[in-house]
């Protein structure tokens, strides 16, 4: 069993092994074509049922990018990244594909929250491994929902389609990054076999603290962003109302 | 603008240009340590604000394996494949690690089935790729939400965890397999940029269609899915009570 990707990874792998979230970009474009790959590399994603229920939009424009960063936790590397999409959640285009042959639509709000996420998140994931195979970093905005119903509004997406996390791609600035990776959980405590364990033991949920927290204890971050009054909380009606504005809160 | 990966993609890409499902298995193991390095693969996918929302479980036990599958529109790629692995959602771990340090939940539904769908997806795809990557062959299981509910309790999935869909891993039997990939929309209809276009022509819509059927109307498929008494509608009840059993329903 193996604990972490060492250095007798496959090279067919090593991509994987060196994943780490960029913040730190030099000003500088992708090297021509490059971004033409990386989004072919989005567009071969699985995609469940051929539905395609994505949509990514590309913010070029400075003053538009320039809001969205404000909107996003003021977040400075969606200002400076070379490229920054905006991964959305897309079952309008396929509402007017099926309207278009005659078809009444009959997809339901549940269906369609979870389908397109994932559908989505297949996309811009290749996206982020194609990224680094070319040497550029990546990182994935969660803060989208800080302010997902205007930035929808700002998108001009129409119902049935949701933000969902916003995508930077660059050129690493070297100075901020020595190639280390960060921790993640023991694979114990994320993959099982055949069933889910009746229950985590205190000794297994602290070496999960012991495996994420190298530098100080894992909860400083973890609680502002899962526990009573935190971020994620604080972000439930950002969602509730963002999910209503798109057309996509069940019914 | 390149519009499809053709020959000269580079040699790092190459594994998301000859991506394709596979539902045809040759009955063999992958090879000693490969499936170790495809769960490292996924392992060291993003996760948002390090919550690691998400579980895999691998299905190795057969009689589980055949049942599964017979839930799964009786899928026999499932039982075929030398790797199952059922993709689920996990907030519940999370809860337990916060509730460790005295923590009180604050997380809630909405923003635990988006943030959950899209990190287990950043796993699972980083997974997919892995094994491409490797020769094997991949197919993710969107049936899985047929039984959504009756499969939690399979797999004894405490409230906080939400089974996504199946991924099948194995060695591709070349006797179904010519080399070739399936169309994708093009990417203008996918890929925007600065805001969302007003609305699609017909014409747009058409030269999707155009380009999803090189055989036969594509409509012939999205209508069966999609449509009014289609499978995405038929599968909304189903995912409404294993919000409620898994206590993920949005209040």
């Amino acid at each position: 069993m193996i604990d972490s990707m060492s250095d007798d990874v496959p090279p067919a792998l090593a991509v994987f092994a060196g994943h780490r979230s960029v913040r730190f970009f030099r000003p500088e474009p992708l090297a021509a074509g490059d971004l033409d790959w990386i989004v072919e590399a989005g567009r071969r994603a699985p995609t469940d049922a051929q539905g395609h229920m994505y949509a990514l939009l590309r913010i070029t424009d400075t003053a538009l990018r320039d809001h969205l960063a404000t909107l996003c936790a003021n977040q400075q590397h969606i200002r400076e990244a070379a490229e920054f999409f905006v991964v959305c959640l897309d079952v309008y285009r396929l509402e007017r594909l099926v309207a278009l042959r005659g078809g009444e639509w009959g997809m339901r709000q549940r269906i369609a929250l979870l389908y397109g996420a994932t559908d989505a998140t297949m996309v811009a994931q290749n996206m982020v491994v194609a990224a680094e195979a070319l040497g550029y970093g990546t990182c994935y905005i969660g803060a989208v929902q800080n302010s997902t119903g205007l930035i929808a509004a700002a998108l001009k997406l129409p119902e049935g389609v949701l933000p969902l996390y916003g995508l930077c791609i660059g050129v690493i600035d070297p100075v901020h990054y020595p190639p280390t990776v960060k921790p993640r959980l023991p694979r114990e405590l994320c993959f099982f076999e055949n069933s889910y364990p009746a229950d985590f033991t205190d000794d297994q949920l602290e070496s999960g603290y012991a495996a994420m927290s190298p530098k100080r204890d894992w909860y400083e971050s973890l609680g502002l962003y899962f526990a009573k009054g935190g971020t994620m909380e604080k972000r439930e009606p950002i969602m509730a109302h963002a999910w209503q504005q798109q057309g996509l809160e069940p019914d």
